[in-house]
Formats: structure tokens, C-alpha cells, sequence
């Protein structure tokens, strides 16, 4: 059954849907202006004069040119009740809400169905990680002492292009030393020393679909403290990657990786969630964190990625990318997670 | 007087931002999740653990880790009347009103102070620009023909990168032949022959500042269509360089350009707006379009980018980035712009 016909049989009424991502799922559509209005016997896609060509390409829709300001001219033409999407701006409801139409507030439909992911999917899913394992094998040999965190990063984005990646994931994280404590620091202009640790986060896109990587690699021998804090974590990673299975909470999930960390000396130092859903965005559903609500199915693909992080010292954070399934995991991340020196 | 000082003269209530890019440019501070305060006596700002200790180099606001969810534990902790930024999901502004404040929408405050630029800000979008003009110099001797617009594009990463760019501005355009008539279009695999126009749209960023510009080369000779197609646009972009100034409404700056196109046999055919301003974000205020209620003020930095899109066959555009005066402009983009040929 098609996405369209998936997520008619969630619908109370017709659901406009705004969320770009949302509409790319949904009929292939990629803009950075464009609206659907998904009834039960028919789909228009709105959009404005600077896609309306590609959107010719755009099959089972009725295709709609309007101006740029999509929100504005529905609100005058179209009637009825519909429902929108609430990641919606308030501008934009307010103004949606302004002419003829009875607007019901809905969260979450379409991105509970991308949250399970299809056959095709996958097999993008899976060449992100094929490409982002070797990236990774490649990186071994980059030099990384004496030079900026930036040039790595640089060096990182080489490769991926190299190894055949269409875009970039995200801004890689190249956090060397004390910078590496800051779980979302970005690569700067720090020169990487020796005996340190470096943290490398950094994925590619295939098909609109995302990677999410991260290994923390040394820079030569490291104290006690830094060794024990990359063990707990590895330990923390496996425990998760052995205990997620479908059924099981986000909350759970989470817990899997956070007792080993709390249950050693770095107790309180795992300061974010254990992971979170990949796919046509880099964080959509389901969470698997202390403040999540979700509960994992077969088909999720989610990221699996304990770290601790010590302020000013250093951080240390392992992150696999694996589909859930029904018994447990299938890890699409293949690159080694042993403590790797760089040099 | 500072951003906030600045900002605090036309707020009736506190202001909660929530739009990242306005914290960023109020207080500096950069993060995917965070939210500044402003009251007339004192300024928070609410971040996660991910980012606290980034924060704590922030000065002159009281800092305070919440959960990841911060509008959830805002809606619980603060009390009274607070304005919002409409920007907000509603979704999140529901949250928001579900506890104990009175909230108020509030629309573009700190979007007004940014589109007004500072010697600071003007500084960095300087620096952009002429790594851009040394990008596109050094991309005159890049091969084009036979190699597909997604390896250009590459290319044109690559120098930004050796021109000493930090990041790119947005994801680079190569439109050859028929691709260009896409204003939107990105670099695919569609190998570039001879005898064609190639729409070159990148740029990028330094200290958080981005340039953008466009450039329309041929790779061989072109028919007259092509050529006179070409003269109108660079015709239209004369006309709006030689008459954009501080006063002038953005629908009458973008009618300086339309007017040549339209005069010409290419009526009808420039399909968006002439321009945008250009900061922190690609696209800010002001609008310069036929459905802008903008008008210019001295310090705007904005993009004059006239074209002409024949579907199906070919698309032209020449952009220029320029600092707008009281008596006319300051144009940042120092690169040709008559029809360059290359290889």
C-alpha cells in the first residue's frame, strides 16, 4: 500500500501538509515552497512558479501553481474543515485560519509513518552507511595532530564526496580534547594535540536518506581516567545494542546504555539522550531518550549513541545507526569501535 | 547601543525568541536548541546540557539549563504576560499557553533589527563576498562540458573552501540547458554539453554571514534566443543596481528589473522576485518582489538577481549581493557579469 493510502486511513478529515520533509515522503517532491492537501479521492500539491516545471514530474497529483505565499492564498480559496499540521508556524496558522476554512490542529500522522521505514528506504539507509563506514576506514589515515579541527573536517567531507556521497548530513562535529566535551561543539579553529581525544560525528545523504556516525578516536596514550570513560561507554553502547528490539520504550531504550554509566565512577555524565530516528531527516521520530513517549517498532531506524562528557576535560560518545526489529537489531554501521590512535 | 538595548525600545512586554538565528544574532550564541528572555531588567537564556557549558562564555544574560523540551518547562516555571515570536510551531505555542502566561504574538522585532546591518556585520558580508569573487575567478578554469553539474558543484566547494570559506551558504545550484530553466534546481547527474547555459547559484559563509551569488556561463556558442535572453537580464539588473536606495519600496525595486524583462520579448518570463536581504540567514528580510511590503532602509544587505526561465530549455540569472545607501548602493559582488565561455 502506497504512503498516500497509509495515511488516508489515519485521516478524520483532509490533512494539509505542510512540512516540506513531510510532502517529499509522500509524493517524491522536493522544494523549498510546497503544500499538500491529501482528501480521500484526490491530492493537490501546491507550489510556486520556481518548482512548477519539476513538479510536472510529480505523478497522482492535481498540481497547483500559487503565489509565493502558499498559506495566504489557500486561506482565500479553499472551504471546509482540514486538518494542518502543528509544526506549522503560528504566523502561518493564524493566517490559514483567517478566511473560510475550519482548521483542526494534527501532530505527528505522517511522521509516525515515516518512522517505520520501507524496503527502499533501507537500501538508501544502507548505502549511507556503507559510504560512511568507508569514510570512516579512510579517515585513519588523515593526519589530525598540529592540524586545525576544521581542516579534519574538511579532510571528512573529501572523503564522503570521494566515496561517492550526494550531500552532507549535517555540520560535522570534529571536537578534539576539552572541545569534545561539548556533545554539539562544532569543528574549530583548536589545533589538535597529542594524547588527546577526538571526538568525529559526521554522516552523508543518499537519496535524501542520512547517516549518523560517531567514533572518538586518541591522538596518542591517554590517562586513566580517559581510557576507563571509553570503556564504560563501549560497554554502555553494547548493552544498548543488545537489549533494543521492537516493543520496547524510548524511555527503556535509554535506560539500557544510562545505568552502565550511572552504575560507574561517571554517574550523572551521560547528558543526552540515547539516540533518535533517522531518515529523510537527521532527527525525526522515535526518540529514545528520558523524556521520550515513543515505543520502538520493527522498521524504526534509530541511532544508538552513549557518550560522556567531562566540562573543560573531555568527551567521549559511540554511535552506531541500526533498524529495529522485531527479536533485536540489524546494525547498518560496520566500522570498528575499538579505542583507535590517529595520528 | 547594543542589540538588546536596541531591541528592548519596542517590546511592550518581555519577549521570549525562540527563532534561533535571533538568539544567535542578539547574544551570539549558536545551538540547535535555546531561548532568550528579554526583559526590560534582565535577559535569560535557557539552553540543554548539550550546550550549557558552550553558554557559559555568554555575557551579560543569566543562564539556565532546562530539559530538552524548553518550552514545556518555560510554560510550567514562568508566570505572567510575555510576548512570543510567531515564527513559533504551533504546536509549541500551544505548550506554551497551556500554563500559567499570558501570552502575545508578536512578528518580525529582532527580524526589523537584523535586516538593518551593522559596520560589524557589513565587515563579514565584505569577507564572504570576496571569497566568492575568488571562487568564481578560479571556476573559469574548472571543466564543465562532459562532467556532470554535481561535479561542478563540487568543484566549486572545493575553492570556496581553499579561498578560506567556514561553511557553504545553502546547497550550491549548477542548472546546465534545460536544468536552468528550474530557478531551484540542484546540481544533478545530468552531464553538461556544449553550446549551453549553465546557472551557477552558491555561496558562502564566514563568521555566521552568508554571500550569494549567481552566475549564468555558456559553454560554446549559444542561438540568439540564449544571447538576447542574456543582454535583457543583465539590461534588468543595470536598472535595479542604478536605482535601488534607501526609501525605494520593495515592490518598486523589483518593478526597476521586471519592467526590461517585461518590455522585452521575454515578457512574463522573470518568475520570482528580484531579491531578498541576506545576514545570518539566505533569506531575511526585506523582500524586494512584487508581493513585498518592504521598504529599504540604509544598511540593508540584499540580493539583486533578475532572470529569465524558458521551461524546458534554458534559465538565466545574474545576482549581485549589495549593501543598500541613502543614494544608492554599495555592490559587495565584484565578479564579471558579462557572458563568460568555458570549457
Amino acid at each position: 500500500m502506497n504512503r498516500i493510502a497509509r495515511l488516508r486511513e489515519r485521516l478524520e478529515e483532509p490533512l494539509l501538509v505542510t512540512n516540506l520533509v513531510n510532502v517529499r515522503y509522500l509524493c517524491g517532491f522536493d522544494s523549498s515552497n510546497a503544500a499538500l492537501l491529501v482528501e480521500q479521492d484526490r491530492v493537490r500539491l501546491f507550489t510556486d512558479f520556481r518548482y512548477i516545471d519539476a513538479a510536472r514530474a510529480v505523478e497522482d497529483v492535481d498540481l497547483v501553481q500559487t503565489k509565493r505565499a502558499i498559506i495566504g492564498e489557500l486561506a482565500e480559496t479553499l472551504k471546509g474543515r482540514i486538518g494542518f499540521e502543528t509544526a506549522l508556524p503560528f504566523e502561518q496558522y493564524r493566517t490559514l485560519a483567517s478566511g473560510g476554512l475550519d482548521v483542526v490542529p494534527r501532530s505527528g500522522l505522517v511522521e509516525a509513518l515515516r518512522a517505520v521505514k520501507d524496503e527502499s528506504e533501507l537500501a538508501l539507509l544502507r548505502r549511507a552507511c556503507a559510504i560512511t563506514d568507508l569514510t570512516y576506514e579512510r579517515l585513519l589515515d588523515v593526519r589530525f595532530i598540529g592540524r586545525r579541527e576544521r581542516d579534519v573536517a574538511w579532510d571528512l567531507a573529501r572523503l564522503f564526496h570521494e566515496e561517492g556521497a550526494e550531500s552532507f548530513a549535517f555540520e560535522f562535529i570534529v571536537g578534539s580534547g576539552p572541545t569534545g566535551s561539548r556533545p554539539h561543539a562544532r569543528a574549530g579553529d583548536r589545533k589538535i594535540g597529542t594524547g588527546e581525544l577526538v571526538v568525529i560525528d559526521a554522516g552523508c545523504t543518499v537519496g535524501g536518506y542520512s547517516s549518523d556516525y560517531t567514533r572518538t578516536f586518541s591522538t596518542g596514550p591517554l590517562g586513566e581516567r580517559e581510557r576507563e570513560a571509553y570503556e564504560v561507554v563501549a560497554l554502555a553502547q553494547d548493552a544498548a545494542l543488545g537489549g533494543i528490539r521492537a516493543g520496547l520504550s524510548g524511555v527503556d531504550a535509554d535506560r539500557l546504555a544510562r545505568a552502565i554509566v550511572d552504575e560507574s565512577e561517571f554517574e550523572g555524565l551521560m547528558g543526552h539522550g540515547l539516540g533518535h530516528g533517522l531518515g529523510l531527516e537527521v532527527h525525526e521520530a522515535p526518540k529514545l531518550s528520558t523524556e521520550s513517549t515513543d515505543v520502538l517498532e520493527a522498521g524504526n531506524v534509530v541511532t544508538v549513541e552513549p557518550g560522556v562528557y567531562i566540562a573543560g576535560e573531555f568527551g567521549i560518545r559511540i554511535e552506531d545507526d541500526v533498524v529495529v526489529k522485531e527479536d533485536g537489531i540489524e546494525n547498518l554501521s560496520g566500522f570498528r569501535k575499538d579505542l583507535v590512535e590517529v595520528g
